[in-house]
């Protein structure tokens, strides 16, 4: 087979699917010219619904990725995946296996238990209606309530990554910085171990907006992507920083998941 | 060892360490009294680095989970741990052998592959930032842009669900559904394969609108959490909904991820 022939996935799950989902697509990413062909089964509960994809997959010739946790469900598709040689993966049962041995007690086979609508779910559903409230700087009584403060001037990803932080269950508030803006009182009253200040290269910077400029259907060179105007913006930032002695992140080429784990990383380091 | 005693879990990435921390919380789920002791490890990046966080594990007799794409870590690790009876999952080399084998292509090995900056990961960024924009009503260009469209009345989760599809690449804008307020125009100019309507039940949205009210420091029974006046809100919802011609659905018992799995689900189906 070459790179040309199109790899089929089918992604099984007794609930969403996106514990497989996500270690699919950490593989694929190995892969940038990989032609696949990728076919989600969420919600599966009963085996004959099982047998009826697994089938399918022999027609196709599927790899199989799945996180059931009904262990009849699961060992019929081992049986099966021998028996047809279709290559299997459980993405979920020797981790559960090895827990279930070290704490000596049964799990629960509850499928979707990852869902479950609990304390810590409701919290960070809380979280993210915190941080659609309080983005770019809408209400300062937010900062106050804040468990981190991104600080950042014009496209350095403070609204997405406040997001990223909240569905890890952090309130997170942020405020856009502008030399001819005021800083809200309530900034200089928080711990600054809750702020992080986002920088990025001017280059860069100049690069996004120009590209925002164009999205607009404007002229690219404009004030707001001219250099001179980024150092100055960028130079204020920094004075700010500087004064709140708060952590620094130049977010240049960082996606936002890797700034959030470093903020993280250094909130409970 | 008894369910009292804490399990230590090592997740060692590369990366930011997210596909192994899903596994492991997919995992921890089945175990709801678990007591553990989770350490993360994220931008791993050298040999020595690696070591000393083994031995560390060694000492805790952890459960080490990585996700390292670098041969001669992931080679060090399957030595280390089996020379230190440690129980070591990867949870990704596996499947990126069988893809290697499936496309004969060799993997790239370039660690945090799956957070390079590219087309998809901006598509994202606007995505998220379009929920925002366009949450709540705010601003009704929206509904002709985006590509799915949330109504429902207050306390069915709009605005998570919205950033949980945007996360998945979608633009999604929605619409807060009360009796008194006026339906904007753009929303009967839109397909109705793009809508979808949230409901819920009587019983828990008098409840979850109770909690606001405490929360809120009010007394819980108001006209806004009165059965008679969720009952209302109910049924003018579902008439918009049955005019619309639009996916109705009940997110009672339902997580966000749920919802939004239902949702893509119907949209690709």
């Amino acid at each position: 087979m070459n790179t040309k022939e199109k790899v089929s996935i089918f992604i099984l799950s007794d609930s969403v699917g996106g514990t497989a989902s996500n270690v699919f697509h950490a593989a694929l990413a190995q892969f940038p010219n990989m032609n696949y062909d990728l076919k989600n089964y969420p919600f599966v509960r009963d085996e004959n619904h099982v047998e009826v994809i697994l089938e399918k997959a022999v027609e196709w010739d599927a790899i199989v990725l799945h996180t059931f946790v009904n262990p009849v469900i699961v060992e019929k598709i081992e049986n099966y995946c021998l028996n047809h040689h279709l290559s299997c993966f459980d993405l979920i049962n020797p981790l559960i296996r090895e827990m279930a041995k070290r704490t000596n007690t049964k799990p629960t086979h509850r499928p979707g238990a990852k869902h479950q609508l609990d304390d810590k779910y409701f919290n960070r559903i809380s979280a993210l209606e915190f941080a659609v409230k309080y983005d770019d700087g809408k209400d300062p009584k937010g900062y106050l309530e804040a468990d981190i403060i991104i600080l950042g001037i014009s496209r350095t990803s403070k609204t997405p990554l406040s997001i990223f932080l909240a569905n890890q269950n952090y309130k997170v508030a942020n405020l856009p910085l502008m030399p001819e803006a005021q800083i809200p009182d309530e900034i200089w009253q928080v711990d600054s171990k809750k702020i992080v200040g986002l920088t990025n290269d001017e280059e860069m910077l100049s690069n996004i907006r120009k590209e925002r400029m164009i999205s607009y259907g404007m002229h690219p060179d404009t004030p707001y992507s001219s250099k001179d105007r980024i150092r100055k913006e960028i130079d204020y930032a920094e004075k700010i920083y500087k004064k709140l002695n708060c952590q620094i992140i130049n977010v240049v080429n960082k996606s936002i998941e890797e700034t959030a784990a470093i903020i993280i990383n250094s909130l409970e380091g």
